[in-house]
């Protein structure tokens, strides 16, 4: 246990910002990426192998560890960090997300959420106040509150509804959180969708409550990358500097540059592992699909520079093969790939931030990526 | 290049025998388990993963690869070892049994096996000097000679014709197999079914053609465990003392036990790597299927006394909930923790071996079995 959670900005660049989080295990530099654990593992990646990428955190989600194996029963094995060998921080998300997205015959109120499970049919209810209490069960070391995410693009009442839904969620979540053993945090979530005023609106009662830090939630759900960034814009001035902001879901190596030069902390993407299992490669030279028969015949390894043994040890002929093949290893290959990139964009992105080049660095990145290396 | 091909028969405890084979990626320690690598990889494990288990080598699928990436393909890479960052020692198969099993509409005659390929329809035609010069390509250390697998059970005449075409087939292969490159290995296959007659028939002109190492094959095709041993008690006492004896496709923990005392040498099997991603555990305490609910609330590790990380550093409920989601995790740790026991299990049969104690290793390793952890 290192400590309770604390934010601590380190610099400016801009509107950019390093940072560091102390949680109760441990220490996350900021701009921070943190892969997706849905079911208690990041998907073909060992737990030391994680760390190596150079993670300090990993997300986990409350919607599938609900259902299976259950709060109650991680609790009961010593919590999740425990559970799936991962000592370091662990943020979780409220499981309100994947309930709208993959459970059948939900039905949303002012109490919560209902829905029946896509494993067994089982009916649940996820209320804030469970959806907290799942979280400490779990032993998240960063919680995030029960909102609801409308999907983009939305009528403006139902984005008001949403907004209006969320903030009151809110503060339920906070006073069930009162609960929660000493030094974890929850954030609380903006919503608003693609409507400026709405989310600003959101997002002052959400601050005048008060959580240990803020999300922007409700992008990425289908809107151009020109909205989101706009809605970054919007609600980031009304965040307190003091508090790390996390945008949730995304994104894209280029979403994360540009987020983080909005003045955005923290991310989570399925895209690097997903993308990993489906034969993409996110890298140094842009994105690299290694079911293209051009690289049948490549000597090459995916990136010779790298500090990952995944993109030094195997040819891109192999990688090739091991995709069209269909086998395990290719896709462990490149999920190890992948998020070793994400995390080397953002050590470099905290880099330049506290060298206050940040301007240099993104021109630079992006220079790479649209020259390739073919 | 560690050195020519060369068996070394160091110790006998009975019948059992205790050896070195050297190739030219190095040294093969006998009795020997060899993990199956059929598409250049043994699906879910890093290539210094299998290595650290304790395996001295792997065995790849001279069929699955001619079809893709095709062995032209892999000789220019650089061969199979280079191809799949396994600088060890590798035995290919000769494509004939698995051309048997996997390809619709294929035509056996004396030239060889014309087949269609399950991939895509393709025509390919595989004789013996074919199949020689396809492991050739590979850069197999030791290579099989092309040969016919008959089902079990068989008619005797089937029985009969299978046995005459293979030693047919072996002659043509060694004499293909003179274009190989110095130090490089050929062995020949024991064919005859679970006929006693037959297979020392096959055998002694086996012998007589001479090859590096000869193969006992044809068995564990679903024949009693009984059988398969009788015919190997037939087999070894004609087959030289000073060349290895590989058992092919054989088999389970006590498969293994019971063939390594009658003088088997070498062995190769799909069972810890395929029954690991479908949840079953090979262990010093038997065989142990995740699956069951009663692992759901178990803290205890697979087996804290393992070699194996994956067998001490994660709880057997974790285990579990990897297997019922269905998770790679999952099937990479089991994969690792079965191949790990199968080479900690040829490890102490070769001690055992070494120091005149097998009776006693073989006891107390069945009795082990028997009483279980729970």
């Amino acid at each position: 246990m290192a400590g309770s959670f604390s934010f601590h900005l380190m610099a400016n660049d801009g509107t950019a910002r390093l940072g560091e989080i102390e949680t109760p295990h441990g220490r996350v530099r900021t701009p921070a990426f943190m892969p997706v654990g849905t079911q208690a593992t990041v998907k073909g990646m060992y737990p030391g192998q994680i760390r190596a990428t150079g993670a300090d955190i990993v997300l986990a989600n409350t919607y599938h560890l609900m259902l299976r194996p259950g709060p109650e029963r991680i609790a009961a094995l010593g919590g999740l960090h425990r559970f799936m060998n991962w000592p370091h921080p662990i943020l979780t998300d409220s499981g309100g997300f994947q309930v709208m997205s993959l459970a059948p015959l939900r039905r949303i109120d002012e109490q919560g959420v209902t829905f029946r499970s896509h494993l067994d049919g089982t009916m649940y209810e996820l209320t804030p106040e469970r959806a907290v209490e799942i979280q400490i069960l779990l032993g998240a070391d960063i919680a995030m509150q029960l909102d609801e995410c409308v999907k983009l693009p939305a009528a403006p009442g139902d984005l008001q509804r949403g907004g209006r839904l969320s903030l009151g969620w809110a503060e339920r979540s906070k006073r069930a959180f009162e609960q929660a053993p000493a030094g974890r945090a929850l954030f609380g979530i903006v919503q608003g969708g693609d409507d400026a005023a709405l989310r600003r609106h959101s997002a002052g009662p959400l601050v005048a409550t008060g959580f240990d830090g803020y999300a922007v939630g409700g992008l990425a759900v289908g809107e151009p990358q020109e909205v989101m960034l706009r809605m970054i814009e919007e609600v980031a001035p009304v965040l307190p500097d003091n508090c790390p902001r996390y945008l949730m879901g995304v994104g894209t190596p280029d979403d994360l540059v540009e987020a983080v030069a909005r003045g955005m902390d923290m991310f989570d993407c399925v895209l690097p592992t997903r993308n990993g299992r489906h034969g993409l490669a996110f890298s140094r030279f842009g994105p690299i699909n290694l079911k293209n028969a051009r690289h049948a015949d490549d000597q090459r390894p995916l990136d010779a520079t790298s500090a990952c043994p995944a993109a030094r040890d195997f040819s891109r002929a192999y990688l090739h093969h091991l995709t069209k093949a269909n086998e395990m290893l290719g896709a462990m290959l490149l999920t190890a790939i992948n998020l070793s990139y994400y995390q080397e964009l953002m050590a470099g992105l905290r880099t330049a931030i506290g060298e206050r080049r940040l301007a240099d660095f993104v021109a630079e990145t992006k220079a790479q990526w649209r020259a390739g290396d073919e």
